[in-house]
């Protein structure tokens, strides 16, 4: 077992990650002999780990319950949440009472801000069971659940007591979501660490294949990098913007899609190409480093190109439109591998990488034709 | 104009008070000339002063926009609080949203509670425009909504930026409210300052007539009572439970009485009378002391008797019954006019207290034939 320190000052907290936690003593520091835990989890996940982690539980609570939420993305909404609420109340629970995350990174968003709301706070712990949630949304403290006129919309920024990654635990994770985690750490050296970008490259088969060896490295590197940077700012007011490099055209691309079609990772994956060839067409990444990235993120089982959607779709869903002024739009660019800033481009730019990597150029005769909102666009842009 | 620090910190802000502050510039200290402000009220309040906070506001924002929600404790809740979510979605609106919440403090704590949450937090300022407001729920940073299995359940300790206080507004308060609003002032004064609880003394018929000179002192000084004891201890883990003194009897009246049926001041000052005879009964408060306590009371317009219901229904209300060791529930007592402790009350003189100030002794032959539970219970208590 290694353990990733997150310096929040009196809200600092560990994060253990190895193999085969749950069967053992993790759960010693939280223990609260006269409170009671919830742990909250899904129909797909409770089968496999909920009874595990209740024993380990057991001995470190006056009593252990458990509340079995619906799987999906579509159930990170208030009722879901409020039958979080609901089984808090009808047994009485009180402010002492620790909620335990079992899941992905939908359980872990549901039940941080469930956390952070019951009785105006309750002790929380993460206990992440796929890849995403283990480098990324379990750290860092940001909860929230969807809006049906947003995702994410509504939440708060509350810090767990403690983060426990057990890497045995990914062995039933679908090959999909696999991939969808390895996104993330991608992006994690990308931003940060060249070094542990050249690491992936040569750890990608291992790591695609669950070596527990392997993994704990790539789990406990990614999640240094990204506490280091909620240490510096955590309520997400300037450097925490990095840490979505590849999200502006990643969201775009999920939205496009109708969420769910895209994992959120997958998009992330062909959102950093597409980044990418951004950063290289202001000159701040070599080419040869472009390629490197799309290459890993392909390695990774990631697709690397957008799915094909009209240009002026992906400029809509990212606000670069005429209504803009696009230099507002400020991405997360590299500067070299292993570097990022935070620079607006250039909206000719932004489209020519787009066209590169999947976006279709719209045909139809009102976009396109000259005097058409689109070229009038485009061309009072490029002036 | 006078003003309050609330001392907490970065988090630190001032409250104003005085007459006429919301045509005047108070809010210059919030301004975000590039941002938009959305003012969050009621069907009450808005006819009466929502106009006023929108001029005062213009200049201070790029756009000024509302949200008005039906009146009522009852909508206290999710399906209401969303509605402050889509006023602010439907309009795009960003981080940078300030919310100000003009009303009582059911539109303090939803508002609050809806800024805690927005985008994970945007800022909030705080318009009270009832006395219960201006002297306790706008102070502190409690948010809150209520939840169908109990009062204030899901919230935050969130605090806002500014607090205006205008006792202008208190002009259109019906008197029944006006006098709820005395009930936490004489709290105020009787749990932490006895020089205020005699001024309160001589100056309740002033302050019943709402004469500015008597308002203003009297949010003053509660507003640096409550912010001195919340700048101690901001997410009440010890000291702050003073500040509930008179609340375990007044929950149990509103909740005993259906919610509604009693407004919260009401049951506080009947509480306040309780919780003296308590405190009397233990010997930590003078007969006379306790007489000037209930006087008070009575002059501010406030039931001085807990309505008639079983004394065993108030004993299950308060949690004080077999199940638990009485022991176990802590009441906030007064140690002399002007001081408070935290303290274990024998069940007998809880019960005492009670039946001295209107709970009737049950006469249903199940509760009070020898051997029954209720007289079990009275009987190994008391042993
Ligand atoms: N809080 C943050 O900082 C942050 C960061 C990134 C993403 N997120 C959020 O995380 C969510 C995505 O998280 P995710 O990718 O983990 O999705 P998820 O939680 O939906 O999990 C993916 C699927 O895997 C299943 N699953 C989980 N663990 C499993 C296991 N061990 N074996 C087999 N199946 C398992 C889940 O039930 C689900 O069907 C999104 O809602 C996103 O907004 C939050
Ligand atoms: N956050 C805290 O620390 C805290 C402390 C105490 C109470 N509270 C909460 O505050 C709420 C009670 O607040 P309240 O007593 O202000 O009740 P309220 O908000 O319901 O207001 C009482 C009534 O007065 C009306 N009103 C408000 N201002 C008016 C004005 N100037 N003129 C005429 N009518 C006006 C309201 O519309 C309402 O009908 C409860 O929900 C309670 O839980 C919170
Ligand atoms: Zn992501
Ligand atoms: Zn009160």
């Amino acid at each position: 077992m290694t353990t990733v320190r997150v310096e929040l000052d009196q809200r600092a907290y560990d994060i253990r990650i190895g193999a085969g936690l749950l069967g053992r003593d993790t759960f010693a520091d939280v223990a609260q002999p006269k409170a009671r835990a919830l742990i909250v989890t899904n129909t797909t996940v409770a089968p496999l780990y909920a009874q595990a982690l209740q024993q380990a539980l057991e001995p470190h609570f006056a009593e252990v319950l458990q509340c079995v939420l619906p799987d999906g993305e579509q159930y990170k909404d208030w009722p879901t949440l409020n039958r979080i609420f609901d089984a808090l109340l009808e047994r009485q629970c009180d402010r002492k009472t620790t909620l335990f995350a079992l899941g992905g990174g939908v359980i872990g968003d549901m039940t941080g801000f469930a956390a952070a709301c019951y009785m105006r706070g309750v002790p929380f712990v993460q206990v992440p069971t796929t890849l995403l949630a283990q480098v990324d949304s379990s750290v860092g403290g940001k909860t929230a659940i969807n809006h049906p006129l947003g995702k994410n919309m509504i939440g708060a920024f509350y810090q767990p007591r403690l983060v426990v990654a057990d890497v045995e635990t990914l062995r039933t994770l679908p090959p999909r979501e696999v991939s969808a985690g390895l996104a993330e750490i991608i992006k994690h050296g990308a931003i940060a660490d060249a070094e542990f970008f050249g690491w992936l490259e040569t750890h990608m088969e291992r790591l695609r294949a669950l070596e527990h060896d392997a993994v704990v490295h790539a789990v406990r590197r990614s999640c240094e990098i990204k506490a280091a940077v909620v240490a510096q700012d955590e309520t997400e007011s300037g450097l925490r913007a990095i840490l979505n490099f590849g999200h502006t055209f990643g969201h775009a691309i999920e939205a496009g899609m109708g969420y769910g079609q895209w994992l959120h990772g997958e998009a992330v994956g062909a959102g950093m190409v597409i980044a990418a060839g951004v950063s290289e067409r202001l000159g701040l990444l070599d080419p040869a480093s472009a390629v490197r990235l799309q290459e890993l993120v392909r390695r990774a089982g990631l697709p690397v190109e957008a799915p094909a959607l009209p240009l002026q779709r992906y400029l809509d869903l990212m606000q670069v439109d005429k209504k803009n002024d696009a230099g507002n739009v400020r991405f997360v660019l590299l500067q070299g591998l292993g570097g990022a800033v935070l620079r607006a481009a250039p909206q000719d730019l932004v489209t020519s990488s787009l066209l590169a990597h999947g976006a279709i150029r719209d045909a139809s005769p009102a976009m396109s034709g000259p005097g058409s909102p689109a070229s009038r666009t485009a061309g009072s842009l490029a002036a």
